[in-house]
């Protein structure tokens, strides 16, 4: 199966042509901005935005904005990740993390900045797209803020910095707001932008939970599995923290076929979905392969 | 003279009153962040914004949750400056910083929290008062995210760490963003919410302006002049750290004049903007006094 490469350029040139601020006294703080996000990878989050479009007929011009502030927020998150207080992390894609590269002062304000630049990217931005509804954008926003507070993306960060996900349903929920929260805001966020109501929104939904606990069973494969150069960081490092992953609680044959089993449930639901709207899911169909076939 | 100490007591009761998730695992990251956040002073910033409501003829239900973001982003930027890679301060308003208290890892993500909170604070809330256009929630916001970011709050932060302020201008501009930027936020955040466009917003953004710089100068003057209790955080800090302040540059008399002149001008102007309108100006009239006279 292939993976959509045509959208991930299309986030990739749509990135690379954001301007934070005029150049000047904060160029530094730009450049560690830039470092980070412009380091490649295959910008899941914003390809899904994007695919999600294609599938209830959106226009990318109108989800752009908001699929560029998906992985805004996804870069600002892994360098607070990376962190010396956090996962103490040097290396991520193969170079320096944000901290050693540039001094753990900036990195914390590159990520404090690239959070504020998301949501200012994505309010000044979406508006200026005729078509879309000014309250769809406030939802859709409000998705993001959620998705990525206490009950989402950073409280699911506490919970593993805090070490209290003992049990196997505790470890899910962990996940669920720490990575689950954010992917499924990639695609939920783009419904909301599109003014699209229940029941339509159901299945997609349910979608993208599935999708977001795939990601993280093989996320914890992969850590396992992986190469150092695939994944540009050294293999084994969720063990080397003592993490409890999908493989520690389930062994690598288990984890396998619960990731094998959470693909297809994710393909079929999105067959509803789609059915549902006569909506083209090709795209989403491949990211969805895409994630469990992955090797970084 | 006074402060509007009645505006005050109704934004303590509403940040006392928030949630920001169901009790259950993120219990002790929201106990951080009601720590720093609940831990008094005189909520400068969501006082002004309710003066400002009152100024232009909004009810105060319409800008509670935009003036509560305000103090939600105000507490992040306070706990991510305190951090030991940052200004490394143990105390603030006489208690434990943040991560003193409770990590330095559960106080990174503390700030990020309340940044992620404030604002599904406001595009949640906002949109709940029926009184209020979307487009105007937008505009609001994406002031907010602006005031905040590489050409706001977090980018002075970066001017700070990175020394590279030397002339008294740069030295301006870099206060302009750190905390300018914010407390014009306030006002200007507000008259945005209210749909009110220029020219009665020109002379209010130019008085945000001024307060702002006043702000600033008054810290700069306290850091000299202050105790350590009325302060709750020794004196003398500035210096210690070799930061260049108004007093480094102007000497303190020549500091003192500076703000007598800079109250001055944002009486006057605000005299011109609350004339433009007919507005009732006298809450903002108290602030304005206050913020030249406080002693902490």
């Amino acid at each position: 199966m292939g993976y959509p490469d045509a959208l991930r350029d299309e986030v990739e040139a749509y990135l690379e042509g954001l301007s934070f601020a005029p150049p000047g006294a904060t160029d530094g703080l730009q450049e560690a901005m830039r470092y980070s996000l412009l380091a490649g990878g295959k910008r899941i989050r914003p390809v899904l935005a994007l695919a999600t479009a294609r599938a209830v007929g959106l226009p990318h011009e109108a989800v752009l904005p908001y699929a560029a502030a998906l992985e805004l927020v996804h870069t600002y998150s892994l360098i607070h990740d990376d962190l010396p207080a956090m996962d103490d992390d040097d290396l991520r894609r193969g170079r320096p993390t944000c901290h050693v590269k540039y001094g753990e002062d900036v990195a914390i304000l590159a990520g404090d900045a690239l959070y504020a630049e998301a949501f200012h990217l994505l309010l000044r931005s979406t508006t200026a797209v005729g078509a879309m509804d000014p309250a769809d954008v406030i939802a859709a926003a409000a998705e993001l803020a959620a998705a990525t507070g206490v009950d989402g993306m950073v409280g699911g960060q506490y919970i593993d910095v805090a070490g209290t996900a003992t049990t196997a349903q505790e470890l899910r929920a962990l996940h669920a707001l720490k990575t689950g929260r954010l992917i499924g805001a990639s695609v939920v966020g783009v419904l909301l932008l599109g003014g699209i109501k229940e029941p339509a929104t159901m299945a997609y939904r349910q979608y993208a939970t599935e999708i977001g606990v795939l990601f993280q069973i093989v996320d914890d494969i992969l850590d396992v599995t992986g190469t150092d150069a695939d994944l540009g960081k050294p293999q084994g490092s969720d063990e080397r923290h003592g993490k409890r992953t999908y493989v520690s609680e389930f062994g690598l044959d288990g984890a396998r076929e619960l990731a094998a089993r959470c693909h297809q449930d994710a393909r079929t639901t999105l067959a509803t979905a789609a059915a549902a709207h006569d909506g083209r899911a090709d795209e989403l169909e491949q990211i969805t392969d895409f994630i469990l076939t992955r090797t970084a």
